[in-house]
């Protein structure tokens, strides 16, 4: 079989690339930075956010929709907000096309120039502020606090390097926005949506996160205060998995937004946002994926088991269609997503590579002679292991595998990343560990001055300061200046 | 009580204003044209997503997503497509903001000029053009045929009337685009979605609908045939309750999509695309509801059963709670959503009102006395009826009567339907049936000048042309010129 992808230890970014479009997870559109989504890749997607969406509805939130487009005046009502995204804006400034030309080799199509909209609209790149303008018609009172809202859409930010999955003008994702009667409470919101996401991404995604709050310079635009979850990638660079923001009341005062507490009085009131996005498809293929294709844990794994049958008459394929028909039922009784993929125009070698390629947890094949013997051919996507097994309890060792799939996955994923975590005192072992990639665990004198010029020198950034941090006494790798605590360093998608 | 809703009688449009704002449905936003889906809106709108993409799948579809953007050129290719669809362009023309100004004072925030795109973006109205232009790259042989696609996504339509849900500048919905070898697959697909919406129409949404082809005026833009399904609101007006186009070759041949036939020889992928909107939530809000607010089909309610516990004491509220707790058990494990409405800040006539205005199908009320009697008191929405019923058996009585409900409402939006469904054959008796209000079912000599003519002088549309439809020899009601069949003409939304 001729090799499909790219090895990592040859080319990890093209290794990547060549996965995502072959894997049928996503290709580039003729729009520039603009991705599609295809099949496969949504359907993992959609898969994701189910588990995310009854996260978020069993911690009391709901969902609505707000407008696809922000006026600028919006945007630019909170001053930090409007530098941090200016940049990055899409601007429609017209609402209608004409024809000219009277012949259909004359004919062309252009902007209407009568049609210049009296305000440029944006298109959302997060809506805290379209959010926040509706949210003061909305709360009067304590009584309708707190206002635990989520949305589901897509956002543009026109990104100048894209890259699939990981950087795109338009992405899809999901953003929190709550609202809340005081500060404390704000922050327990704050704080439980990281823990949603830090659920998520350890026991759906299989993937370890750290825990931690964002330096100022890296806070959103807009925040009090950033947490954030920060996932390790195979090549030991850190991607951000989630963001959760305390927004303090910035946005209640941009917008005007008080209530009268149970005094009577007006306050202005404390807001939260949080958000996972698209993004996360580019961590889960980072994470777990080889040579061979795609890895994806049992929990979000469109297709859970697919059965292929190996066969030269017709006869063969009925009995072995009569056996694995009834191994389904069993399997979806238990809630197994289960295919037969009993095409007859492929071979099973290619199928096995398709299915490969395409991250399918568990494998079997079911030849005649695994009839007679009463067992079939089991694979393990993740160990790339093969066993013939009886097929008396399948339906029960098939469920137990992908359980164990599943932690092997997340285990795999957390050793590794426990093995590239290196803890350094002094600017030349900072930047070896940096060469051989991964986490580094290192004192800093927590200014920005010294962030910059570490990122200037090394592309190392400040991914995070851990919650609940260890502290300690040391001095900064760069500065030598006393410090408190170990921060997390690394180059980051 | 204070009545909360203007009364259809009095003025109909401003109930379904009322109804859609305070039933927590939807809103107007700060951006023309464009609405705020409130969190009860949603809820219904999830519930309707739910039903028609397990449809979608189970009829051997798969989801995917395509750019928000589209370039202008793209739009142009299909000559009646971008006629249909340029008036109501939302245009992207500039990709960054900058910020004039030096003190808080004079501070701007403006388009940056320096960042014009060359060729200008249009917001999708549609998303025919962008698709396949990537189906191209993905269609090469009859092996990767038929190609069934759908996408959720938000659309833009520059609409200058707007209403909520039933006209709005960005609005919430699914795109099927599908890819066949031959024109009869593709006729059987654009039946076969046809189907899909009218069953989902009528068993979800409890709306009874006429399954019809349109006139080539009424046309999707590109389209050979367009297929719809029509419903009747309260008011007598039509509602187009979604679409299924046979695009033919057309866009295979403005995008220059050609697949190898089984003998090698290249040949036009043949298309369809189809699409139901949140235009469905105005229909079923008109199709169902009443002065006193919303009506939910069981099936589609976000909670099917609200408990509102009658108490003076916690003493009583904790015997009501250990009751309800018992029958929320009964009733989930029945797959049945529902509510123990026990905030202690509202009284029980409060909450009864908001939960009918909301149109939660089944409330149940429980006393103290009921509790002795071993009673509950059961009030059904859609007759809002009363009865005590016994505790025993409840939660099979409460499934029943959810079915039941659901099926009355269809029954008597099918006879509301027939009842205002009038045949006429003359002018005059079409004119004064358009007055009373319904559909008329009137001969038509087939002609586009002949149909907006009576567009002109009544303001009424050929709904559709039903399939199936009676040949009987007639004369049309304008032009007395011979007619085959009688078509379905109404004033619509």
């Amino acid at each position: 079989m001729a090799k499909v992808l790219t090895s990592r230890a040859d080319d990890y970014n093209q290794w990547y690339q060549d996965l995502v479009t072959k894997a049928d997870l996503a290709d580039h559109s003729a729009v520039r930075g603009c991705m599609v989504i295809k099949p496969h890749g949504y359907a993992i997607w959609e898969k994701m956010q189910q588990a995310l969406d009854k996260m978020f509805k069993d911690t009391g939130h709901v969902n609505a929709y707000f407008p696809l487009f922000i006026p600028k005046s919006f945007l630019s009502k909170e001053a930090k907000h409007v530098d941090g995204f200016a940049q990055e804006c899409a601007v429609v400034t017209h609402h209608r096309l004409k024809t000219i030309g009277d012949t259909p080799e004359t004919r062309q199509v252009v902007v209407d120039e009568k049609a210049k909209l009296d305000e440029e609209l944006i298109v959302r790149p997060t809506s805290e502020t379209i959010i926040w303008n509706t949210y003061r018609d909305w709360i009067k009172s304590h009584r309708d606090l707190p206002l635990l809202i989520n949305q589901w859409a897509n956002v543009v930010r026109w990104e100048m390097r894209t890259r699939l999955f990981l950087r795109t003008a338009e992405f899809l994702w999901q953003e929190g926005h709550t609202a809340h009667a005081t500060k404390q409470e704000a922050i327990e919101e704050t704080e439980r949506m990281l823990d949603v996401y830090a659920e998520f991404a350890e026991n759906f995604m299989a993937i370890p996160v750290i825990k931690g709050i964002k330096t100022p310079n890296e806070r959103f635009a807009g925040a009090e205060e950033t947490y954030c979850i920060e996932a390790m990638m195979q090549d030991g660079k850190a991607l951000q998995a989630g963001t959760s923001h305390f927004l303090g009341q910035n946005f209640a005062k941009a917008f005007e937004v008080k209530f009268a507490n149970s005094e009577n009085k007006l306050e202005y009131v404390w807001a939260t946002s949080w958000g996972v996005s698209t993004r996360l498809m580019g961590a889960l293929i980072m994470s777990h994926s080889d040579d061979a294709g795609l890895v994806i844990p049992p929990k979000l794994a469109p297709i859970q088991v697919v059965i292929v049958p190996i066969f030269r008459s017709e006869e063969e394929l009925k009995a072995i269609t009569d056996a694995a028909n009834k191994l389904m039922t069993d399997l979806r009784a238990k809630n197994i997503t289960v295919k037969f993929d009993n095409n007859d125009k492929d071979r099973p070698g290619f199928k096995f590579a398709q299915h490969e390629l395409k991250g399918v947890p568990v494998r079997l094949g079911i030849g005649p002679k695994d009839l007679a013997n009463g067992s079939v051919e089991m694979a393990r996507r993740d160990l790339m292991t093969k066993e013939v097994v009886p097929m008396e309890g399948l339906a029960q060792r098939i469920a137990d595998t992908l359980d164990d799939i599943q932690s092997n996955m997340y285990k795999k994923a957390l050793e590794r990343r426990e093995a590239m975590t290196h803890y350094v005192n002094t600017w030349a072992e900072f930047e070896a560990a940096l060469d051989k990639g991964g986490f580094v665990m290192a004192h800093w004198d927590g200014t920005a001055e010294t962030e910059a010029r570490i990122k200037e020198q090394t592309k190392a950034t400040i991914r995070c300061i851990p919650l609940n941090n260890k502290q300690e006494d040391g001095q900064c790798i760069l500065t030598g200046k006393p410090s408190k605590e170990r921060v997390v360093f690394a180059r980051a998608y």
